[in-house]
């Protein structure tokens, strides 16, 4: 695809921490262009090079064609709908105001959303590419619902769970259905985003809440793992999680210290080692340009996986597990690990646009 | 009591961080004096302050009284049993030669051990004093067994476990049996003595693997909780655990993550607080010198416990506890926070010792 | 001294970190009694444990006779006239509007002063209590300047100078004058207050800047080191320093690498550790009730003085130095060390308040 | 150059950290390929895999065609002498026996050497690539001193040096020579090798104390900028330097605080940036497959160079500048940051191997 026949995005939110990393791992990107940032107020107007001075927190240094783009305000989305064929949205607000904005915009153009607001909205999908690609199907709904025409509303799940419910899925979809889940996240600061975390609290620490967190990790699975019925989701309601969730001294990388058990027939560990081996979701065999090769990456290490050696699998794409054992209370247990700023975050919410172009949910709206 | 009546206590072990961690917190202790220290062959003959030059690792001066003790080889039984009336053992051999040697001291004067070889010893005690105070009632029949007239074995369980079991025991007996538990335990790098882990291991990192530390922690406490049967140690088989151990870039204090399931009916989380915070062990009836009061601190704090913060509560000696909540899978589910080189380590084996004393087990067996 | 006769004390900005130090400290003070406590708008007619929830962010618990006291907004200074005798300043605004502030109150109580507002006023006293208790004297000249009949203000200098400066000057009052150092500064992130350095940026990190830290390190040696003339305070003009100033992710303590030429000949090495470790400032002559003894404290291991070993040196009081030798450029190079949050901010303030009460600046002002 | 042209390199130490290093950063090199690998006696006869199971330390996975290379004995000469064309050295040995085994290695072919036996042999040249490339023409004076007709040796210097010695001498190179630099070092813990510094010592800590670094990092910079007289090295014997050395909880990058004075005018700030800039070194103009573009980079933001963000520059290969002002005691100051295991060590050697094949130094002597 020439440069010419990219499709143009926009990130509303862009001088976040989120925002910054769709940026950066935008850059160069095959199928997409950044055309357009929005942001506060506060930014409005300044190139983004000077909206995020002092405070672009990302590794490498701000791409050279964003650094010029004059930030707009988030709430100009008569602006973006002159410049995008579709947005990124990390901005923050009011939850019930980043819910009709985000309705607003996606009026207009499509929205690949990061943000919670619309995740359990009942006819928003929201996507982990390998695991429900087949939930985007409620589009052609939601946008009837709606009235949309242009548009319409994707939403990536928190990044807390996505360590452990791709490799939960792949058990699921090789025929063990799981009855429960037990979960301890060991989460890194930039989950927090920024400046997230005090040092002055995480140094020589550890603390054993983060707020939503919980409820989240244990709801969204149900609905991401639920199905479409009459143009609505409806969760799996034969799975209890319970999940507990702590903060590390860590910079990237959410670990999850799994406990499971299966509602029938237990496979073998080595089945189970093969079966997450072997996994292949629908982004690995479109081979998106984000899609990690494998989507899950088995360590065999007796202390693997580690957030400093393993966040970085697959471009920061790939789940990686190990330490598979049994557990004397439930069935098996393992350990997880996943990037939470790039799979749990702008990485999944790009996996996820670039599942949309290859479905044609994702085309130029915008005359050149 | 004064100084010439205290209690003479030699050191097994006294130039490692278990042992310097022995010589502060024995420092002014009112009942004890360390009067011997004993180390491996390349320590023996040095000055204590020369034999640690270098690696005194704990917080605080080397007492002047200890500082210019010749450190002995740990061979030489002989000369412990002329200047201890009993000893804490914390030396480092392979597990075979530890288990030997402890038995030659115990053949001269009373043994409290730090180690890991006799902990499954069926005549042994391993004791946390709040919890099973009464398998001290053994050690008459390890006597006979052994053929011991002076001395005996006692142990304490591993630092993994003691965050959580106090909490845990105290609702056993107040009428709440439990059926399992289900742990993730966050671990200080202290836990692994001293180089232990390297630093570029553990710097924006966690390992989630402690080698062994698994199969301790679901088997110690199914001996402590268990009872005495014919003169030996029978395990509660009723009670099922499964431990996940993970180490952390803390330097001292180990969390747990813990849910739970009772046996029978679980009673109100309000009852279960109400149980931890007016919970007393026979170290706080008995007043011990290095008993903490409350021995288990409730924490109301929506993000207590933490390491930095809660690691010194009762001088090292208490154990922290917070988060008490429904867990969606088990009953409960909380996070509990002990110091491991004190409560976890030497601290929990004075204060055993301080019950030994407390009950006629310890007494002057040298003479002046 | 009885309770009935310690001297009413208050805290404006009691609710931050400094201010809860203040609180922590001044906890069964001998001298002083905490009586008020003052805040910002948001804060105010809370009581004190309602006002912090979820930020008492120093060691141990809120004591128990400051919990239930209702906080004041720093705004009220007549308040505070009904309740202290006088007060410790770490409020935060705007520069001009803290020096209007304590000004305000300075017309009604004496004011010991954690903030840099008054630092350079010419009438006003910087006190390191060891290095320039004489300066003191100018408070007669200030409340006539200042038409103040009650109060004064008496200020304490930038926690990063409080490592060097003792050591610098146990050699000027030896009969060494110094003629340059050249400084490099380890600080901790609690010197940057609550919330202060984002966990994110100082994980794995060194950050090579602290905002106007290097020039008040430059400039305030000065003046402590200088003169009263005509009632006014002189600099030290014969003394050159460049200090570069590092944050480094350790919780408290502020390490010095300092090389120092003295202008004229250099004492041996030797002669320096004695003149260091016989060091005794007007704190210690008073035996003030916060004086540490010795103030400088030398170490003699090769790799001394560190944060997590030495902070804690004298109750945080001490300063650490070691690591003397000579230095190829200038004459000699040391390392120093000292608790910024302790000796550097609340404990420095309370040790010039215990000077300012020996010599009889402090007194019962209100009424019973 | 395709495949079968690639020189073969044989690397002698291979297990340790820097040796992992070498094979990670060979990984598709075009001019190398790794063909030999010796380690101790103890990793002699296994898979490279199995010989560092549990202690691959480095980013990535072990490089594929590595892996089940069969690992020989260090001093097993002859064996490396039939696989190589030349070796990077990388053992741990005594000081003597390293001197004494790279002259056996050097008598059949080059070495280049990352230990430190060789950098004051007066006819080894100790290169910085960028700095002293011209030191390489002493290499057929070593040869006949030695009588070596194969090989010859070539060292790097130490890590602690590399972040700030380029930018002083891209300054000397512009005519501005320089009198003295006072150089404090933050550096990383991987600087210590593997395990080096213990965790419990690190975390919350700064360690004002790197064994035998301050003497290497005052006297080395001296042979670098020195010249070659009568086929021996000579030092600079007009500039004088003091560096000590810190250990910070840093993973990987070296920060060092200089200050320095010109031996005459001092150029403007503007100009010193300029020069540093622009500043390209033989690698440079040679376009090495590792050269940086540009060796330095010149950081603008006020609180730039960090290790977390900058240490990457390059691949790890740039040295990062910031922070320039004036001086208050010498003439100008600043902070530089350098890789201290690519740039440092493993990737500074591979410059210095680039350069000796661009040179000619380096040619096929073994027979496919």
């Amino acid at each position: 695809m020439n440069k010419k026949m990219k499709l143009r995005v926009g990130i509303l939110g862009a001088t976040g921490m989120v925002g910054q990393n769709f940026i950066r791992l935008l850059n160069d990107h095959p199928w997409f262009e950044v055309c357009y940032l929005a942001a506060s107020q506060h930014s409005a107007g300044k190139e983004y090079e000077k909206a995020v001075a002092g405070r672009w927190l990302v590794e490498g240094e701000i791409p050279e064609q964003v650094k010029n783009i004059t930030v707009n305000s988030v709430l100009e989305v008569e602006n973006a709908s002159n410049a995008c064929d579709f947005v990124f949205s990390a901005f923050n607000m009011e939850k019930e105001e980043i819910r009709k904005l985000e309705e607003l915009y996606a009026e207009k153009m499509p929205v690949v959303s990061n943000n919670s607001a619309h995740r359990f909205s009942a006819d928003v999908p929201m996507i982990i590419p390998e695991v429900n690609p087949q939930h985007l199907d409620i589009i052609p709904a939601q946008r009837q619902n709606r009235g949309w025409e242009k548009g319409f509303i994707v939403v990536k799940p928190n990044c807390s769970i996505q360590s452990f419910i791709p490799p939960v899925y792949a058990l699921i979809s090789a025929g063990f259905p799981v009855e429960s889940l037990l979960v301890t996240t060991l989460q890194a600061v930039s989950g927090a985003g920024y400046p997230g975390m005090a040092a002055i609290g995480m140094i020589d620490n550890v603390i054993p809440h983060i707020n939503g967190e919980e409820e989240k990790s244990e709801r969204e699975p149900l609905k991401i793992l639920g199905t479409i019925q009459n143009d609505k989701f409806v969760d799996l309601d034969s799975l209890v999680l319970s999940v507990s969730c702590n903060r590390v001294p860590v910079r990237h990388g959410h670990l999850a210290s799994v406990s499971l058990k299966f509602r029938d027939d237990q496979p073998a560990l080595e089945e189970i080692l093969n079966i997450w081996s072997s996994f292949e979701g629908e982004p690995q065999v479109l081979n998106l340009p984000s899609a990690p090769h494998p989507p899950i990456l088995v360590r065999n290490e007796v202390d693997r996986p580690q957030p400093a050696k393993d966040r970085e699998a697959g471009n920061g794409m790939a789940i990686s597990v190990g330490r598979l054992r049994d557990c004397p209370l439930l069935d098996i247990r393992f350990s997880a690990l996943s990037h939470n700023t790039v799979r749990g975050a702008a990485g999944g919410a790009i996996l996820s646009a670039e599942l949309l172009k290859a479905k044609g949910y994702l085309q130029p709206i915008i005359q050149n």
